[in-house]
């Protein structure tokens, strides 16, 4: 444990909060210090329930995490549409901020957040575990050094919700969670392919005529493809669901080689995940095989992807206190572009799949 | 061997006819009974290569394979611009057919050579090797019996030509395989995908604005999604390329599980090919990893696919012959509506990827 420890505070008791308590304990920087729902009584529910620590504070409003002067950081898994309010006040309050995805309902929005963040000179992340995962770092490896150009990526997160989910889950409502599985599910796919990307923004971006939405008009299932003309050429898809059984892929074909990977969000366990990667691959003479099969690359991980979340952003909070550094524009800028190409995707839908220059 | 094995002539010394003629002698109902080219030097050569038996004829001209009586059927791996003249030909001398693929450059034209076929009582059947596959079929079963409403599909089919492929080879020339890519690579992926969807035709397909070209207009990369509505929702989305790594994917997301294959045109190797397949996977507590993995389903084969293709043709051939029942509908039916969906995916290419109704 570090002599400072992070103090992180969690602004709503979602399920996924379950997940980020633990990763703060299980990082070696942070701790949680606070937890707050709109009641006390659910607050305390929640903490006694998932075990934490009598000395965590528990608190029945957000304010009195935010007004806390010992709280260094705040995590916030509220509904989307709350994320503008409270991730403002947040950052008004010298809060380091850990938003859940998606960021904001519109990038007009995360960027009030991300202009907060910056006049306070506080850290912005997002909830996007996945890229901290030393897989994603070997993948990114492998694909820079090796595969040569990017020309087809593919990519789905699906999931099969339940009729109580498709009923009154806050990610169906469109007062809380309007852009419905675009937001939790395709917010994934579109950051998974900008990171193969580089986070070179596509030309274009064009939905495919397949949406399906609940009667209350949020997004259940839909598709997209994203273009990128210069200065190589790049098809991309994604597909995202809440009516299928569960899917997380990113497929990459390239000039040199190809990358396959069937968990990338969630691994299937937590201290080993794999992914398939080929190279220079050829037919056999007759075309009865091939030279090369996939590799099965496996990488270990001592801590799960989300506590190496909490991890980076607590190292970023202490480089911050410490030594003044200013916040690390990396990750608002990836936050950002994941949010513009996902606002293109919905405007396209909405234009009955126009293309969207971006 | 079977007493009256059928016997195949070969119309055309293409490089993939040396491996349907090693398939013509592993079939244990059919023989390599002759081989022609358009001079007698290439043939000579290419029995000589290959090692083919002394006793199969030698032709120096297309035309005496289909006057020679004692020729069952004829296996025509031709450029796709001669298909119709030397299909309907060949039909019309009661020759038996397995035609490569693309069958033809459209379906007016496929509709003459299926018309001769039909009224010569002959069996036509393309080159789709893998639908032969043992692997196919077991794909099949878990799909039909376990896997719910099919909701995403993703095929793809890449492979990394070389420079004096896209000089010269056939498959990028015009006046030969006009269709390029589409023809030689989305052929499989939209058959996979109508395999899948038991051949029901798409309601409409629209190509994606990616399409490369060569200077001569010919497709060297494209993609294309297509769109079920009734009874079931689905999207698909194909991916062909003469410019990538080789690839052969086949993904299926369904209600209830998912199917991942990445070799599906030609198994890594001959007698034994796997796919993964995730059923009723769930998320564990606090979503730290999935309740199951992926099964990695294997499946064995005495004789590659391709000796499982000619030997169902054989299998007709001799049940026409012998008992004269009708040539099966059901290969002619397969082809004629992959070549419908491939007719519409160019349709869409050359109206700026304006939607295609089927």
């Amino acid at each position: 444990m570090a002599e400072n420890p992070v103090r992180f505070g969690i602004i709503g008791c979602a399920e996924i909060a379950r997940k980020v308590a633990r990763a703060m304990d299980l990082a070696p920087n942070s701790i949680l210090y606070a937890i707050a729902s709109r009641s006390i009584e659910k607050a305390k529910n929640f903490a006694a329930t998932n075990g934490l620590p009598e000395n965590v504070k528990i608190y029945g409003s957000y304010d009195q995490v935010l007004d806390d002067p010992c709280v260094d950081a705040v995590y916030m898994p509220l509904p989307t549409s709350l994320h503008v309010h409270w991730a403002v006040l947040a950052a008004c309050k010298k809060k380091h901020l850990l938003l859940e995805k998606p960021t904001a309902l519109n990038v007009a929005e995360l960027d009030q957040i991300l202009e907060a963040c910056e006049s306070n000179g506080v850290q912005f992340m997002d909830g996007s575990m996945w890229l901290h995962h030393p897989r994603t770092a070997k993948m990114k490896d492998l694909l820079s050094n090796y595969s040569g150009q990017l020309n087809f990526i593919h990519s789905q997160s699906t999931s099969s919700a339940t009729p109580e989910f498709l009923e009154s889950n806050i990610r169906v409502k469109p007062d809380l969670d309007a852009l419905g599985a675009l937001g939790d599910s395709a917010w994934y796919c579109i950051g998974a392919i900008l990171w193969a990307k580089d986070y070179q923004l596509p030309t274009t971006v064009t939905a495919l005529p397949d949406v399906t939405r609940n009667l209350a008009g949020v997004i259940l299932s839909c598709t997209a493809s994203l273009h990128w003309d210069q200065p190589d050429t790049t098809v991309a898809t994604i597909h995202c669901s809440f009516l299928s059984h569960s899917s997380m892929d990113l497929a990459i074909c390239a000039s040199k080689g190809s990358l396959h990977v069937k968990d990338f969000i969630i691994p299937y366990q937590e201290h080993s995940a794999s992914f398939d990667f080929t190279l220079d691959s050829k037919f056999l003479d007759l075309h009865i095989g091939w030279s090369v099969k996939p590799e099965e690359v496996c990488v270990t991980s001592q801590l799960p992807q989300e506590a190496l979340m909490v991890q980076e952003l607590a190292r970023q909070v202490e480089g911050i206190r410490k030594s003044q550094f200013r916040p690390d524009s990396k990750w608002p800028g990836i936050s950002r572009k994941t949010q513009l190409v996902m606002d293109a995707v919905k405007k396209s839908i909405d234009l009955g799949c126009k293309p969207i220059n971006l």
